[in-house]
């Protein structure tokens, strides 16, 4: 179970309530009367190796399937056809995407937003801005001229909010945030730390000297976006810079001025998008990867971590390496690359 | 036009004006009469796409000629050789350095700096400090015993500027940076959440036990500097960490403790620079290049995205890949894995 | 010597008292006369380059011993085997590791943590935490319910830890840092900017939308741990993300939910170590290098800087590249490839 220094349970749940709320279906163990089932209450979530008879488990990972077969838990999450790998004393609750399930089942034991309606007396709200209804802004936070937040948002400690900048409703801001020259819509997360809209990387070199171009563009945010911890978003020089909807964008992360992602992509920890590159639907960066300026990258397309895409990439492509190319000749070059180290031992013809 | 509810116009400006400030020519359309010129007013900058009437815009990259043919800006500064390719009814102003020229523009009607003289009363500035004339503190920053401001310098909302620090005129430091052990000078802009002058990563290890090694050395940062947001620079171990006058870095790049940049340095985002590593003058490091420590990179070198620097290059020159060779030289290499990963498809000779 | 303006010295030294706190031995010059050494007063310590007679110096990497021919500091630490390289006239110190005892003395002369008791008005101390005695809160720092901090800790300037937090003594916690859902021990360095206990990158996907799952591990940081400027640690998501004790960790470094590191490793600055992976013992990861997710690194490995692991790796082996192969291999591979580029060049076949 969670540990209650950080985290309100809202639990207790009977099997059947959490079938409900996760979109399951309760697994009638054949060989155990009935009876048996019925009066399973759970008290909370944990992971396979250390949850006990009252906790509720998933398996996702094939991985951790031996894991599965010695854990204490009361009740598992898991794909129809794992079934047989999970101890019989075991409840099992059935789902063809245990992930999601177990996530709306953690999500009714821990619901994330829990506050009430506050102002902190430290904080500094100008007087011209808007705070919608029941906000939590929490200490030295500061709002500047012209802001106009939703309803339902919390405001982390000591974050920086300025001039005009306009968020939707039921967002989350963690502390030690900065937000400039920016419009972003609802259910937003934004962890700790995050720098939104300041100066593109744009300037003009004349001799040497290099000569500050003004950045005149946006930030435009959709609905349903996470952005991790010290990630930097630049405003648009011109154009804007836009995060479509759905995006998850991990910690660490740099995009450029102009930048544009489209609905659902998957932006993994470290990655940097250049200047004016675009991103289309459902596409997903691995960690580190490296998109230069200018490009265009489809939509689902996949890249592996610490690529490096220096042209196009048509939708759907799935590519690795640096310079990128389509994964397979990617890993036929590692494969090539070993096997000439193999023979060059053979032949003792190294330097 | 930029977004009035972000930015502050300072237009409109003529034609002949904006030639003057942005040292261009103005193009005389031998098919129209010299009245038709004349009268033409200024309001805004934009991009190509959605200039209008009343705009200027630019064309640097020709990757963007043909949104030059459709757009509708008022005026457009390009090259003499592209005005063949711009509407006929579109004013043309001729520069050598377009994108220059735009910059000197887009800073008349959007002048950076403008602030009138404020000390936040939430501001905790030490009775020791000395601030320059005609500054601005925002909310809650705080600044230390002994620390000395110039004229004419912005600290942003929270940010923290330890004892003895000193800065000089004209700088713009954003919200919530942090600054300790450094001496800068003046002109300097320093986005939101920067790091300068935090210990270096220098320790002794006995044993398994890491002995950690007091960084007695400072930060010394030249004029007309920019760094880009959650950069972090660690001041020396007993030498002085340099940034060298004219430098831009852009945002999340590290550089570690005794590093010496020269003058006038394009450090892209997400670049390491190892400690004690010395780079010459005007010297391009790509995004997410890593410099290893202890090394020399000379003036003028430019060095591709991703690339790993682990032996000395010398001045002028191209390199890419890790580790970096001449650029030409890793092409080939990419080439010839390519050619390999062809000829290898070819004989089905695939594990 | 170190800046007065940045940092309190806390000498002077005999030569007597530095060899005692150092762990050196005093080399006795074989021509001089044993008077001549009695009165050497030491004031600070500086680099080779820079240190004058009233310096003490060292020598650690022998690149540097053409530097030490010249310097014209007073005295100077090293191994025993570079004496003849010395000028005549510098007292030398002997030390088996003359790094660690350079640190040693360096830390008499300048003790790291010299505070006096203050809790600054300004904080937002929540009425519910418990600070112990002899600890420094700076101004705007915010500690929430229930935190827990013990003796002789500095904690920085608006900085933010939130509910439930524990930190052991002798921590230092630099400005702008957030904290939530930790247990940390003691002796711990935090820099500035650093983001530990914030969500991890967790969702499932369900025909294009991603659902946020709850993260609900916490933060477990052990003893003598320092973590660089804007690094960012997750908690786990059901697990705990884990730092064994006298780990170092630099800048701008990524650790995903889930992940654990042994005791003594070293991380250099802007390594991302993906969710669920697990880090032996005194493991050095190089610059920028990458571990994928829900692998095992053993103890003693070694990384080249950029490196990517994208399998298990044993015990003490030592690997570089990308996906990273036995570091003589990756070596090979390098060579393999240039000779390939010569060939080509040589037989005029390029493309």
């Amino acid at each position: 179970m969670a540990d209650p220094i950080f985290f309100n349970n809202y639990g207790p749940f009977s099997l059947e309530e959490i079938a409900r709320i996760a979109d399951c279906e309760i697994y009638s163990h054949p060989s155990k009367t009935s009876n048996k089932q019925e009066p399973i209450l759970i008290e909370g979530v944990a992971p396979l190796e250390s949850a006990t008879s009252s906790d509720l488990t998933f398996l996702s990972n094939p991985k951790y399937l031996k894991v599965l077969a010695k854990s204490k838990a009361g009740a598992c999450i898991l794909e129809r056809k794992y079934i047989a790998m999970a101890p019989s004393d075991m409840a099992i609750l059935i789902s063809d995407n245990s992930y999601k399930s177990y996530a709306l089942a953690a999500t009714a034991f821990y619901p994330s937003t829990s506050f009430i309606e506050y102002l902190a007396p430290s904080a500094k709200i100008d007087k011209t801005a808007i705070i919608g209804t029941n906000c939590y802004v929490d200490e030295m936070a500061i709002i500047g001229p012209n802001v106009i937040i939703g309803d339902n948002c919390r405001i982390g400690a000591s974050t920086v909010i300025e001039r005009g900048v306009i968020i939707g409703s039921n967002c989350n801001i963690g502390p030690l945030v900065s937000i400039s020259h920016t419009i972003a819509g609802s259910n937003i997360l934004i962890h700790p730390g995050v720098r939104i809209g300041q100066d593109g990387f744009g300037f003009a070199t004349d001799r040497g000297r290099h000569i500050k171009v003004p950045q005149l563009g946006r930030v435009i945010i959709g609905d349903n976006v996470e952005i991790g911890a010290n990630t930097c978003i630049d405003r648009g020089s011109g154009h804007d810079t836009v995060i479509g909807d759905n995006c998850m964008i991990d910690n660490l992360v740099q995009i450029g001025h102009n930048a544009q992602l489209g609905k659902g992509c998957i932006i993994v920890a470290q990655v940097g998008i250049a200047g004016s590159s675009k991103i289309g639907d459902y596409t997903v960066l691995g960690g580190q990867v490296g998109v230069a300026g200018h490009l265009t990258v489809g939509s689902q397309v996949q890249v592996a971590a610490q690529s490096g895409i220096t042209y196009d990439i048509a939708d759907k492509m799935v590519v690795g390496g640096t310079p990128a190319v389509p994964i397979k000749d990617w890993h036929r070059q590692t494969i090539i690359l070993k096997k000439l180290v193999k023979n060059k031992k053979g032949t003792n013809d190294e330097q």
